[in-house]
């Protein structure tokens, strides 16, 4: 037979069964607190007509789509949740509710250059709250409360979410002149971090006829509230000037008001004035989430408020705060930075049953008995040496084994193996299935993430 | 500015927020319930190299097949869940342990013609064991335990799971001289329910020459079965005679044997001659799961016995045993057959917070504590009239809303508002958190599929 060598595209994660595990611990979690934030699930086609999802058009998304003919069709794969999003509210918008709290947690595609951490198909975990015709600046405050809470309970400590709002950034602008070039000087201080002051002076100069004194007062102005300066007193001179300026600190303002009642420590909490995100459309409040001990990774949650979700598609006016998480970078990041935790039960099962009679009637009984418990159990049904079939526990990680042998079946009973301390001791069913469970149940509700 | 229909590819299900609540919970508990019986989970990406997914090659898969280019690669959407797991086993061999048990719930895609109830883009939900050169028996007699703890997990109660073994029909061919059309046949006799018997008598004796008195006894002891003689009677006279049948009656009676054991009431479970499954890779027993009063649904769940796994990718034998429950098109029937339970909680939030103060401070706080404990909450933060917030609370069917006025606050209580009885209180947060858990548990734990 002619074979074909087995392969996985580059820039496609495959996990083996262990990593999984951790991955899919870290989905359930996330779900979990989004849940919790009162948002809905939902779960859009992963195929849509390629002239629905680029409507917007415009470079990059155009030349990184996977595209594709089916009989009449013309065909795409979606490149973020955002647009079908867009699509679904405009589309469902007499059937839904509105402000919409929606999590979306899904693999996106998009053909960029394949390097190590980079991947082409990989998952999103996004929250959006969709107003109808208006949403209230406490949607923005709520947003880092939702990181924050996910982080946690993802077990990461070192993080910090740094807060921004645009309407100071182009009110700042326009108060000194420079509203022709808002967005490419946004874009440009956003860069700041990477790529450092003198560099973003020299563009801002260089590429936008900024006056070298404005640059500097600029770029003065907003890496203060990094040297510790509190951006009100940072902001006071300037209010009164400006109507956007004076709304942006309005906004920020409450956002860092209402932080602490939102959950949040000022430990995770900051606000810093050159953050501006790439985004072109975001209007309000903007998110960013980085590990301070790691600044090369970037932003491991990003977002912001955007005034009008769904305009290639409807003239309803639909503004919207949202963020989102990459998720599969983050968790290759998370494996390299050996920051997944160890402890973290992989196993696929939490008790194997080794039967050792000639009819497996009773312990398949047993087995059955414990999986109504929720214990996740395995019965080894392969005839093989007894080493091999504790090799297997082993190599798998399967914390219990529980033989039933001709002695524990006369006196209703089993014997149950701590695989972790060698102990080993007949009990009745129920005392062994409250003793797999007691054993298992830390290891399960372990967090994946373990900074220490 | 030009703007683009928003729509969904017909034969795309997109859901509504309730109904992806439900379609959701049921995708929850078959994960449960694949867990409990020791599989392990794995997601392999949806796009895959054509040339793997095409290493068989063959008819309708590669008409229905979504097929792209991008850049130098020939790439296709996955069309079901075993060929990638085909290609996985072969390529992570070497770190795999086996008796390898798997499970996997995710979309695959077939371009079929668009017609009512069929999908393009849909949901398998799949186990596997898969053995390194061999594997046992009891493994084709857990699967009915699987498919009968799951259907009843999620509510279901009218459903018989049918099983066969290959090893028979073929032995029986065999006996009777007809193992040369075996596949033919057995693809025919598969029909039987759908087209009737005479039509399978007719396609026997014209397409397969078999002369019309074997076509009718052949006939008349497959469906012996199904009139309520014991398989094993009807089987009695001719084993001794061919080993492939021999073989197969034992096996078939091992699975007969443990099905109590593996949890399985003689209610639900059948063994009937006349199931073939059309996948010609299935070599041993083999499973239709069937809703008596609904024939023309088919079968929800199916699978059966193969030999070897991956000859494409490896010269490894690696077989197996799995079974697939095809979920788009299961939701889609439930839900035309009324058989979603509407007492199931789909609002986004258990509770909503609605702040009746200027500072928001303590009604946000109140909302922290509420998420702490687990509890689904929003705070409506929009500028509305009272009637508007609760009829947004009402649409969405949120069963509890939280008052927080200066009166509440005064006195270190809320007001708490059951939505269902209109009853009013104002109680501790405390007392307002247990109450609010105690009412949601019940629906919250609901299954989601209710046939009465």
């Amino acid at each position: 037979m002619q074979r074909v060598a087995p392969r996985t595209l580059s820039g496609f994660m495959e996990l083996l069964p262990a990593n999984q595990m951790k991955f899919d611990r870290m989905v359930e979690i996330i779900q979990d607190s989004f849940s919790v934030y009162g948002f809905t699930p939902l779960d859009t086609p992963v195929v849509e007509a390629a002239e629905v999802l680029l409507a917007k058009g415009g470079g990059e998304t155009e030349k990184q789509i996977y595209r594709m003919t089916k009989g009449d069709n013309d065909l795409a794969l979606r490149f973020d949740l955002t647009v079908p999003l867009a699509k679904y509210v405009a589309q469902h918008y007499g059937q839904l509710t509105f402000p919409f709290r929606r999590f979306q947690i899904g693999k996106v595609y998009r053909g960029e250059r394949a390097q190590r951490g980079r991947f082409r198909e990989f998952y999103q975990a996004d929250i959006d709250v969709i107003g109808d015709g208006k949403l209230a600046v406490i949607n923005e405050a709520e947003i880092p409360g939702v990181i924050y809470h996910t982080f946690r309970a993802l077990g990461l400590e070192d993080f910090v979410i740094r807060v921004n709002n645009r309407k100071i950034l182009n009110g700042l602008f326009q108060s000194i002149g420079l509203e022709n070039h808002a967005t490419g000087i946004m874009q440009t201080v956003d860069k700041l971090e990477k790529i450092g002051r003198e560099r973003v002076e020299d563009t801002l100069v260089g590429d936008f006829n900024v006056p070298k004194v404005d640059a500097e007062r600029l770029l003065d102005l907003l890496t203060s509230s990094q040297r510790g300066a509190s951006p009100v007193a940072i902001l006071a001179p300037y209010m009164g000037q400006n109507e956007l300026l004076d709304t942006g600190i309005e906004e920020l303002l409450t956002v860092a008001k209402y932080m602490e009642a939102f959950g949040v420590p000022d430990t995770h909490f900051t606000v810093d004035l050159t953050i501006a995100r790439g985004l072109d459309y975001y209007t309000g409040t903007v998110y960013e989430t980085i590990i301070p001990s790691h600044p090369e990774i970037g932003s491991i949650c990003s977002g912001g408020r955007y005034d009008n979700l769904a305009e290639y598609y409807t003239d309803k006016q639909l503004p919207g705060v949202g963020i989102s998480i990459g998720l599969t970078r983050l968790f290759y990041v998370l494996e390299e930075q050996k920051y997944l935790n160890d402890t973290l039960l992989t196993a696929p099962a939490d008790a194997l049953i080794l039967p050792m009679t000639d009819d497996w009637g009773t312990a398949i009984a047993f087995a059955t008995a414990l999986r109504h418990t929720g214990i996740r159990t395995q019965v080894y049904g392969e005839d093989k040496k007894f080493k091999a079939k504790m090799g297997y526990a082993d190599k798998l990680g399967i914390p219990y084994v529980v033989f039933l042998g001709e002695d524990e079946i006369a006196q209703g009973k089993v014997t149950v193996k701590d695989m972790v301390t060698g102990a080993q001791e007949t009990v009745t069913a129920r005392e062994a299935a409250e003793r797999i469970a007691a054993g298992v149940k830390l290891r399960k509700s372990a967090k994946p993430i373990c900074q220490s």
